[in-house]
């Protein structure tokens, strides 16, 4: 079974808290919407849909406990909650997305007559838990469109893949975008080994994806960022796959820092460069990827490793925590639950499957 | 004045203990041939030019203080000496080289009928030390030829350099080759900015190229090697200048693991490459850069730091200690001594200045 960084059944929710990964793996308790945005907060918790996930069935235990009996005060209990939910992580597009939608939800809910407290809450609880399995599902289509595709260009039986960053069970209610392509490989007994990044600065490779892949035992081998190129020339590399923090209208892809030098890499190389994202990772309202803004954190990250200090005093630092991978570069297609897409059909496509427009 | 990584002057020789680096500036003295394979050993002192000359002035100054009245037994002792060094790090090509060269010499100078002890002595140590000066003096010609050749391409008043690793003071006997040519650029006022990467696994540019960097106030940022091809889109880099740990015949490079990836990212950017090494660091008995055997280290290097571990315990690790750059990514040319040639003119040059052959 595959790695869960989510585990919920109705009334318990318990989180894989990710601080202390790879060293301890240990569940922990969420009882309450306040316990769920401390653990985003405090980042127990990462990874766009895993932080939207994990805030919402912190709703939804809550809710189940919940003992009012009037519907208007469920429903401003909910609302409320969400809004408090979003305020956890600022940046966290797809909570305040979800928080969203489901207000809209509430509110229209609320005002059915025919409907009891009761109903309202079963309603609300079913919609909270739908997010979870609509996730891990989602993540499956992914995983089997990317298979299929890579499959169907690759030149051996079986296929090596290079991938960034993490993009996992950890980085999502469970099974992954790019692991889950990954895992869909492995599944069907095609894949013959991963090559992961470290991912500087902050090791989500050597820290999580490692850790995924040791979990599912499949064959791995950790390189630096540094690597990947004498990787692709030496180790038979059959295609690159990464995640996506936000994908626009013209298929540009922000992800994470080291992600455009991989796919200028793997253009090099002639190696098939894949993003791979739900569609809830695509945004529209933004045309070309220098609209985007990226994100700079503390040069410590760089600096400092738990705690100690590696590099020399006083030098400056530069820490952009994403880069934009422009759409040219992503040359073999932009996977979502839909299917495998280039990035010029990338916007016909999600305006057909769900209406999605700028 | 320029880091000094190795201070001498006759009966005396400091180093500068770079295990020490960057938390701490600390110089040893090295008082005999044994103090110099420890140090060598001990990694103290590291890159292969560095390696060569701390071996060789620490005979020169056990040699200053023998008392040996003989000149055949002041001449054992000096190849014995020379043999010995050889072992302290069995990889150092340079110790190697100096030693062959410098046993040839004193076979030839002992028979010298007419030579006493006395002048004897004064002749090997006058020889020793003169490694000391040429080595800076060839840096400051690299550093010169290379600096000139990029202004003359430059598009604008002043130049935005990266470079990787540290091919500085602290790996020669001091002004260092691609370090070299930013400080002769700084020298010139000519210099805007340096961009070093940090160089996993080992860190060399977060701990001593950026030492060295901060040293000399010279206006630095450093970056992880994944955020290379972000600042080559952003920065506005004018040129990537590297150093060499071996370049063959036909002006493939072996060089730090991560350049052949700075090579392929400046080349997309249309970048001028630089490798920066003097005539020594060349090997004309190969032909071509698959022919080169790289050295892979433990994996432990990779995934602790400081003794921590970082990485997901179980993962495989790869962790190949160099790259080759094909000379055809070597865009700008190689920076020797004698000028900046391209990879072709390389073997002529050599041919013509010192007779290197293969």
């Amino acid at each position: 079974m595959s790695l869960e960084a989510v585990k919920y059944r109705r009334g318990s929710l318990q989180i894989l808290n990710q601080l202390l990964l790879p060293q301890r793996s240990r569940y922990e308790e969420i009882g309450s919407v306040q316990g769920g945005w401390e653990a985003i907060r405090e980042m127990k918790v990462r990874g766009a849909p895993a932080i939207a996930i994990v805030g919402c069935l912190s709703l939804a235990v809550e809710l189940h406990r919940c003992e009012k009996r009037d519907k208007d005060e469920l429903a401003t209990f909910a609302v409320e909650s969400l809004d408090y939910l979003v305020t956890s992580r600022p940046t966290a597009v797809n909570m305040a997305r979800a928080a969203g939608e489901l207000s809209d939800f509430i509110l229209t809910e609320v005002k059915q007559p025919d409907s009891s407290a009761e109903s309202f809450k079963e309603n609300l609880l079913s919609r909270l838990e739908a997010m979870l399995e609509k996730d891990i599902r989602d993540n499956k289509s992914i995983g089997n469109h990317g298979a299929k595709h890579i499959l169907s260009k690759a030149k051996t039986d079986k296929v090596t893949i290079l991938t960034h960053c993490n993009a996992g069970s950890l980085a999502t209610a469970g099974y992954g975008t790019a692991l889950g392509v990954i895992r869909s490989l492995w599944l069907t007994g095609r894949l013959e080994h991963v090559y992961c990044t470290e991912t500087r600065p902050y090791n989500q490779g050597a820290r999580l994806t490692a850790y995924e892949l040791v979990y599912e035992k499949i064959p791995a081998t950790l390189i630096t960022d540094s690597m990947v190129s004498m990787a692709m020339k030496e180790k038979g590399i059959s295609a690159v796959v990464v995640g996506a923090d936000r994908i626009v209208a013209n298929g540009d892809t922000a992800n994470k820092i080291g992600t455009y030098q991989l796919a200028i890499a793997a253009h090099h190389h002639g190696i098939p460069f894949y993003v791979a994202a739900p569609s809830t990772s695509c945004d529209l309202t933004l045309e070309g990827g220098e609209q985007i803004v990226i994100e700079e954190r503390p040069g410590e990250e760089l600096t400092d490793i738990n705690g100690v200090r590696i590099a020399a005093p006083g030098i400056g630092v530069w820490n952009p925590a994403f880069d934009v991978t422009p759409h040219s570069l992503i040359t073999a297609g932009i996977v979502t639950e839909f299917g495998v897409h280039s990035p010029q059909e990338l916007r016909k496509v999600l305006a057909d499957k769900i209406g999605l427009k700028r």
